[in-house]
């Protein structure tokens, strides 16, 4: 596929400096691997070394980069270059995969109940069932399940293996056996939201399980029952949340952290990779809770200690004040 | 949907206490958000201000609670509430769904030599190959694969995207080259077990994996080759139980926990979510180990210690003994 | 299914000692469990006392324990016990299963621009999207997806649930709202690569994602965009290797691991189970991260006291100073 830098720019806009619009595009490329019909990007001013070394036909840069861009050849000046590299991407999909697949492919198991918008698309092997409901432009690929009464909105993207509404984990211990309580809830997932291959969504058990608007999981992910995640949140790979943990608007969360059941995290809060949250969280900040890696002989020799730090404690307190009494009886205090 | 309050104590027992059978139910309710046609139910004391405060039409409580819950409205006093509570909602999705499915959905892909029990469900695309068999009321929702020789037992209920019976990891290494080792095991699921959306449990390398009766496992949880887990533990999601593990009977193993392989865990124990098992555990109780959450700030000092803490431990002890030879040399010892 | 001793001789090799041809083997076991048809190894020699007490018909051995092997009844004497069990399991399985499978399974669905070998083998339910390639002998057992453009090479098993080439998780933030990068790189995989159940791996956002010859993954596994696994390496259930990040060859990930994006691994290190990985580890070696397991009780006092860590290091330090203040003012220093 070759594209002219003009056509880009008449979808995308951005200012054109030191090139022609008749440049020829076929690819989009890291400065590093860029070639002469490349477009690559700049958003971090740090690899400036690394644009001018790049052998790109044109770099997307931010208005403060527009004097050292220019000095190597064509770019586009554009106010967030990351953010215009993003649509470029999606410019390019669009052209490359023509019309986008709409209807229900045949091999697709949908109850005659569940209510699927023209415009969605329910890729092979997928299960809708009885009253699931599908807004406009969403997009189930594969092996997609969407339980009983679960819906989601406009314009998602869910990858295949996705189970939404398996029935959350709730049981009652009746002398040792395990009663199930059936979830009656379902789950309500908003519009612009996208789900990665293989995560589940449990049903509510009484109440429904909510994904506000505009929120990002990755593969693999764990959401219980009658979990919150407020809108525009981001949830990395491996991550679990257990029941009704409310996460709020605008948090990120690492990969293979862990939520506690019945928790609140603040609006804007970042929870790093492997963490595991066992309070609530009332200020939005970064916070972290990760073992530091180390070769095994020192892990061995710290972990240990590790057991004893508490005793360790009360031997610098027991140190204290004995140096504290010396001290006294010396009159050096 | 409405139920009377009749048709509950008739199904399920217990005693109707300040109010009529007649009372029109519409639907089971948190004491918070319940309305005049929800039942609730209290199963901690410690709620008794949210049960006074609820608009519920009927609260389930525990006999102690009977004076306390008359004095609001009707009650129904049981032994157990949140057993009660658990019928409950068994009773409710009955009366919803009618009819339970049995037999195999068209779309299914099962082996001739498999056996089914005619009382057993497998749903769409669900995929049970040669030689494997499914008891009696047995139900697996969609894209559910049960390999060959594999077997699960009676009133199970399997999730969306289960995978019993995947090769177990096995390999063994010839000069950096890995030779696999076929798993000749199978998997063998006991009666009346529970396992969530895309959970995998492996095929045994010589012997079988065993999940015994009562059993629940959440979402995404990996099972390896030849673990065994006792009758009525559960698993909860994200968990990861390497190989021959044997997990004993009433265990209780929080999300993202994980258990080495060839460990044996004593029946009746607990697992503190996201700890991890590194050695058998011979005495029942709770164990946990988890590093504590803080702000990335506190954590970046913290860790930065950890990774020195036995030089620490080291420079106490020194100062212990410099201590002591003081208090040994001013005679105050 | 019986086979006689012979008939595995002239299959795989080795020597027999203290015994005949004819003897009679219907399974392979381990040393406690095998009976008087079993074959069963000895793979270390620290389990000598086992082989001594088991019932199997015949044990395969190094050629150090010959004596000690002969003195209990037949043995097959091979250079690695281990590689020969292996391929003694793979004897069987072909044995026991007869033909194998190879096609495109009815209920398949796969794209016609899609090239597989006629000697591969695609499972009931899988997808295989266009411009994707299967290389000669492989397998695809149930519900594997193979998305756009993604390639397998030769002899590569791919377990029930395996996901190739979803999106990678990418996305610009545009003033609150996440704006899609379109993912435009695939996933390659190499030959002799085995993946486990419900493993994830993300296609490149740019360049390709990438797994070397030899890779074994385990089930659960999430492998993010542009990741490269080296040759050789295996990787346990559960873990999570995010994006761009490089590992190196011959590594060995433990189960529920984590790798930060963008790190690089060097050939044949070994990361234990759990661990999180937050820098680039240029020597090989063996490295670990987990916190260790307690009774909850003594863990308690010990996270609290680690919250404080870097605290009591300063208390130390002023007790060293004023420890060697006052051994001055005592001219005992």
């Amino acid at each position: 596929m070759i594209v002219h830098l003009g056509q880009i720019l008449d979808a995308l806009g951005g200012e054109l400096v030191g090139g022609v619009r008749e440049i020829e595009i076929s690819r989009i490329s890291p400065l590093e691997t860029a070639d002469s019909t490349s477009i690559s990007f700049l958003s971090n001013p740090r690899y400036e070394a690394q644009m001018a070394a790049s052998k790109a036909a044109c770099v997307v840069v931010a208005p403060g980069m527009r004097s050292a861009a220019q000095a190597r050849g064509a770019c586009i000046v554009a106010a967030n270059p990351y953010v215009y590299f993003a649509k470029l991407t999606q410019f390019w999909k669009a052209k490359q995969d023509g019309v986008r697949l709409t209807g229900v492919h045949p091999s697709a198991v949908v109850h005659e109940t569940a209510m699927v918008d023209p415009t969605a698309y329910v890729g092979p092997h997928c299960v809708v069932e009885a009253n699931a409901k599908i807004g406009a432009a969403s997009v189930l690929r594969s092996h997609v399940v969407l339980s009983k009464d679960c819906q989601i909105g406009e314009r998602c993207l869910l990858h295949p293996g996705v189970v939404i509404g398996a029935d959350g984990f709730g049981f009652a211990n009746d002398a040792g056996q395990w009663i199930k309580i059936e979830q009656l809830g379902c789950v309500r997932v908003g519009n612009d939201v996208e789900i990665g291959a293989n995560t589940c969504i449990d049903r509510g058990a009484l109440d429904d399980t909510i994904i506000e608007d505009g929120v990002k999981l990755d593969n693999l992910v764990q959401i219980a029952h009658n979990v919150q995640v407020g809108a525009h949140s981001v949830i990395a790979g491996n991550t679990g949340v257990a029941g009704s943990a409310k996460i709020g608007r605008n948090c990120s969360i690492g990969g293979a952290a862990n939520i506690l059941g019945h928790l609140s995290i603040a609006d804007g809060t970042s929870i790093s990779p492997t963490s595991m949250v066992t309070r609530s969280i009332h200020q939005p900040g970064l916070y972290t809770g990760i073992f530091p890696l180390q070769t095994n002989e020192q892990w061995e020799k710290n972990a240990a200690s590790l057991k004893q730090l508490h005793t360790l404690r009360e031997r610098i307190k027991k140190l204290e004040k004995a140096l504290y009494a010396q001290n006294s009886n010396n009159g050096n205090s």
